[in-house]
């Protein structure tokens, strides 16, 4: 049997160029022989932008549509107005490969320096929704400008949207060895969203009767992502509280420099998108300081979402090791990548 | 001179009754002799709701209003579904006073436990806007119940509201110490409301020279609040956003155990509220476990509002002095406000 993985990459700004180079040296390195790696890369970004006015075109879209992932490094830089790349590219490519499911694994290896107090057991997955609430751009503006502006937000939930992440969320929980779903939401305030996401999710609850089953409002979760981190297993959120407290998550497990993440259509009819939760960094932008960890796992869970589980869990026992092991000495990015690739090679 | 506090109290539910008692106690040991203090008890909350159905009447506004302050324990029982005495009650009254400025501050003070590794100096105040985002109750749902359910929020947001709490904030950073002021918000992706409170914060930056300016955004906030909570000084925030830090907020600085807010109507058009962070706790009511030291903070912020600068400091003393002497004795409800009533008289 020959197998082969068509893969789109886009370093993108900052840091990108660097961590990417070396996720694809991982990659490369853990790949058994009979698999061919194609790569194509892409130059979306700031560069891009500023070059051409352009962020993400149709035409764009149907060269990335043809690959079977999309590894992205990061894209953001201060040259381009806050707000541009990314509603124009990042946002407009999850919604246009309609990337419902936002994973983002969150656990705290053994050697990793943590913000909390006495090393507590952090091994939990986000799943936020990535395709509706207050990010679908709905909203707008009157009286710009002056005393009377008045400006609105609207977060769009559709029973449609909901019910497919939630179920993604009960499949993950229950493929787990402690089946714990918790939906974060606040249900009290934002009544009409907070009842779809409520009464979805016991409904779909009743499909999993041996996942264990919570609600928590966003606020209090702030709370025990600092306080009790241990007793999450599977959140699923909305697409702005999935961003807040991901990023917390991230924090209070070992930092940015190693969170990975994934922008998936479970259905297969667009490929998915695997990058990096941290941005790109531009003030340590090619000095060879980033750590490349959290691209190399996010390769992982790229490699896992196209069925390569054993490899994947190779690079993540190759990370942990690393970690483990990475004592006070500062290694640079391409040290780093080296290091991994001997590991899953090895 | 003779002067006078005329106080609305509403102990509410759960732990409400208890701790409330204790902020009495304190306050009028705290209270110069000259100063006549009225209170008269509101019986707002679950067993209200229950017998009546009622959370909050146009009378019982019109009685509230009458009076100079008012103290609230906590609201809430799991025998009133989720969301009626929210918004029928806490959020109504924010309304209805016109609250728009949600005062929480966060102190680490000596020998109170954080969650966070190595004890960081904190020592900041969140402005949370009160009366606009996504709290206004505008949205809907439609096709309730069916697969085609379709259910919004909208987050209103308005150059008056923004402005007037923005330019609160800037005047209490420019009151303290270091002067610095950070806008939190999500200003890359909801770019309506972001663009309004952006143009609104700078605009108002200009008539406050001294008061150094960042910008953050709600995740990276999170990821502030327990990597490097000292560089916060004042953050100023939208409604939703708020709800989210300061629970955060609150847990790195001690846990809601010693959290206390103001809503606050700074024009004085209608009398402010104070309460502490912490909900009614059912599981523990009754059973004098509650620690009643976020009411009687709750009690120093109301004091302050009134002009009793005094006599606020002395009460945040006595809670720094007996939290830093508590140990690990543990002590009911009563016994700590009589600690505290002591030490404020003393
Ligand atoms: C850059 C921004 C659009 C993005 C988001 O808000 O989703 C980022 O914060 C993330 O979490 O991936
Ligand atoms: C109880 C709830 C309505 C309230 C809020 O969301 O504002 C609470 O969480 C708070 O922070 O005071």
């Amino acid at each position: 049997m020959s197998r082969s993985i068509d893969l789109a990459v886009i370093p993108g700004d900052g840091i990108g160029q660097e961590v990417v180079a070396q996720g694809l040296k991982v990659l490369s390195a853990v790949l058994p022989q009979d698999v061919k790696l194609e790569t194509k890369e892409f130059d979306f970004g700031a560069r891009r932008y500023r070059a051409t006015g352009e962020t993400l075109t149709d035409a764009d879209l149907d060269a990335l549509k043809r690959h079977d992932a999309i590894l992205l490094g990061a894209i953001g830089d201060p040259s381009v107005p806050s707000g541009v790349l990314e509603r124009g590219f990042l946002l407009k490519l999850r919604f246009a490969f309609d990337h419902h499911v936002n994973l983002r694994p969150s656990k705290l290896l053994p050697g990793v320096a943590t913000p909390l107090a006495g090393q507590p057991e952090i091994d939990f997955v986000v799943v936020r929704e990535g395709t509706e609430g207050p990010y679908t751009g709905n909203g707008g503006t009157i009286r710009k400008g002056t005393p009377h502006e008045v400006a609105t937000e609207v977060s769009v939930n559709t029973a449609f949207g909901v019910e497919r992440v939630v179920r993604d969320a009960f499949a993950r929980a229950q493929a787990r060895p402690r089946k714990k779903l918790t939906l974060v939401h606040k249900n009290n305030v934002l009544t009409f969203a907070g009842h779809l996401w409520t009464n979805t999710f016991n409904k779909v609850a009743e499909e999993f009767p041996e996942v264990t089953t919570d609600y928590i409002h966003v606020d209090a979760a702030t709370i025990y992502l600092v306080t009790d981190p241990a007793r999450f297993d599977v959140i699923v959120t909305d697409n702005l509280f999935g961003d807040i407290i991901t990023d917390l998550a991230a924090a209070v497990s070992g930092g940015i420099g190693v969170a990975a993440s994934g922008n998936i259509n479970p259905s297969g009819e667009f490929p998915s998108m695997f990058e990096p939760v941290h941005g790109s960094a531009p003030d340590i932008a090619g000095q060879g300081k980033a750590d490349p960890s959290a691209t190399v796992l996010s390769v992982a869970l790229l490699l896992r979402h196209l069925g390569y589980e054993t490899e994947a869990a190779r690079i993540e026992d190759a990370v942990s090791a690393d970690l483990a092991e990475r004592g006070s000495a500062t290694r640079t990015t391409e040290e780093i990548g080296d290091a991994l690739a001997a590991r899953v090679s090895g």
